[in-house]
């Protein structure tokens, strides 16, 4: 986060484990705004399992890229709220990203340029000045009271110093996940740990005593088959035509699959 | 609503209880933007239980002022679609509001510094003028045909005397709320009806049988234990941390609670 | 898609079987954004029923008209992604639309001035020009990696000849529906497949064994009595006052209804 985040996009991004049932998604937007009027939001998901904080780090990882350069990314699923753990801005790969220091960034920090602490008194003052009919200052809603200010603050080209002291020893990162289900997704598809590239070859996929055939896409299997392919986020992944692989092999997060290297 | 609706900030906000399985939603936000395109247009929720009035007040009632200052807000619980019940449009707290006489605005009105009633005839002839190939007549979508348009003049700062008559009697008020679950929030948090200050102390909070211990924030709870908290929009909240409340206790809107002063 | 392209309205609706779990939709918008940072996106709906073209159809045509002349509809139900299926623009009715030839433009390809088939190397080469670190050449979500790229570059003004060549054979027509019930919505409210104009007169409408009685408006029937009605998009709809017609007559869509002419 230098200078040059005055070349900020205007977008930012919001994950969060919120749901869409209750106003919390839309009153940090509403802050946001406050904040700078010309933002254009996007909301990446707010339907991370409760709490899942890997989950939420997945899709981080695997969805920034596919935004302007500059954008501001809001994580926020956040079990720790009000305790002592921290409040991060990060800049990496040329993206913005704030959130708790809960491991939401695991896999972005080793190419962080700068990870600032967030200064709340400083956060909350902004934001009481854009909104003096409005609470700011929950010890249960952070979203709203730190990282939205804060994101707001990163996207209208503000002071990163202003922001809060650089971190200087290491933030929260989770360990390196085992080849396993990561993601159901709205279909039933099973997106896994495991990254590949087309260029590897076609590899040999085991999970729950099955081997499953490779394909190119969801139309080259057979109906009610399943089988694995190359997932559009660059995992390994597996689906079952017209049907619903996490239901047609009972297979939740979590559950651990078997890679052979492609035979040539 | 004065002139001073000039400076209205072009922001507009949607609460209803719509759903987001039809695009219902989405075409209320093309009127809006047919009117202006410059609009930027906030979900609040579309999940409010339907036709569940009371929901929705609170909500709204508890998250306009996150928005900026000239924001107009669209309300749409709407079970008397179509009938005789006016539909209203009001400036309070330096904020616009639009939606169906029909208690939606009950903690609004004491603020209010004008109430009008919408002219149905006049918002649909501006909707026809400029979406020509769409109906705008409907006895069943409000929310479409006569909210949609009413809140896009207002936020586009077109004069209100043009939206129609000035209101004098009463509109449609809600009873006030007793000590009671008003809201179970995604987490299955139990957000109450009942206001509440830090400066207030520690209050004793009583649900089904039991006293709940109070503290500051989720993670101040033992794994498991329900507890009571201020919530972070002002009201007394039970939750469960890692868990459900509701699930836990086996609550609904509506459980009465009782709450003991605290003791200093 | 002639130069009055020019005039595109910088709006862009999504219509997907996508859901709102996954940051599906969520990294289209980033796509979109990439292309053109003030382009407007409005979600239609992304619970189509998972590969229901009809349905996702039905509401397409239904709904595009509640947008601003120039929009731009994506619409993404697309159980044959990654096979031989073609990628499909076109101009309709003074509105833009972009998505797979399975027929979810049937009702609105007659009224089309031109049909082009999308060349995907064309639009993948400048999806990878904005967005340099992201991949876009999946086999399984050409949502992201060819219909949003087309989207954003028609609303942008881009020369539509560089989308791909016109199609001169015919694109893909769903067969007509017989008079049925087409969608459950939110409400359990049936909207069927019968156009219907309140000049017509009342209409008798049978449905499992029951004549239906015809009203105006919700408000106009018993609380509990199943009624039909003009619904809000043009068509026959069956509803239950303070319920859910789905559930109390048993019925999901595909059901047959009949209809008798009104008697003067």
């Amino acid at each position: 986060m230098t200078d040059s985040s005055r070349a900020a996009a205007g977008v930012v991004t919001l994950l969060t484990d919120f749901g869409t049932r209750d106003p919390f998604v839309g009153v940090m937007k509403g802050v946001l705004l406050a904040f700078e009027p010309s933002l254009r939001i996007v909301d990446l998901t707010h339907e991370v399992p409760p709490q899942n904080v890997a989950a939420g780090a997945f899709w981080l990882a695997r969805s920034f890229a596919y935004f302007p350069e500059g954008t501001v990314h809001v994580a926020v699923v956040d079990p720790g709220v009000g305790t002592a753990r921290r409040a991060l801005a990060l800049a990496a790969s040329g993206h913005y990203f704030v959130g708790p220091d809960n491991g939401s960034f695991s896999s972005l920090l080793p190419q962080a340029s700068e990870v600032r602490c967030i200064d709340r008194a400083f956060v909350r003052r902004e934001l009481t000045a854009r909104l003096p009919l409005a609470r700011g200052d929950s010890a249960t809603f952070h979203g709203r009271d730190v990282f939205a200010p804060a994101a707001a603050w990163i996207a209208r080209g503000g002071r990163h110093a202003d922001l809060g002291p650089p971190v200087t020893d290491s933030p929260v990162v989770l360990p390196p996940s085992p080849p396993r289900v990561e993601i159901v997704d709205h279909f039933g598809n099973l997106i896994t740990s495991v990254d590949w590239h087309a260029e590897r070859g076609d590899p040999g996929v085991h999970i729950r005593g099955r081997r499953l055939r490779w394909v190119r896409t969801y139309g080259d299997a057979e109906p009610g088959e399943c089988v694995a392919l190359l997932g559009s986020f660059g995992t390994v992944e597996i689906a079952v035509r017209d049907g619903s692989a996490a239901r047609e092999l009972g297979v939740a997060p979590g559950e651990l699959l078997q890679l052979e290297s492609p035979t040539h």
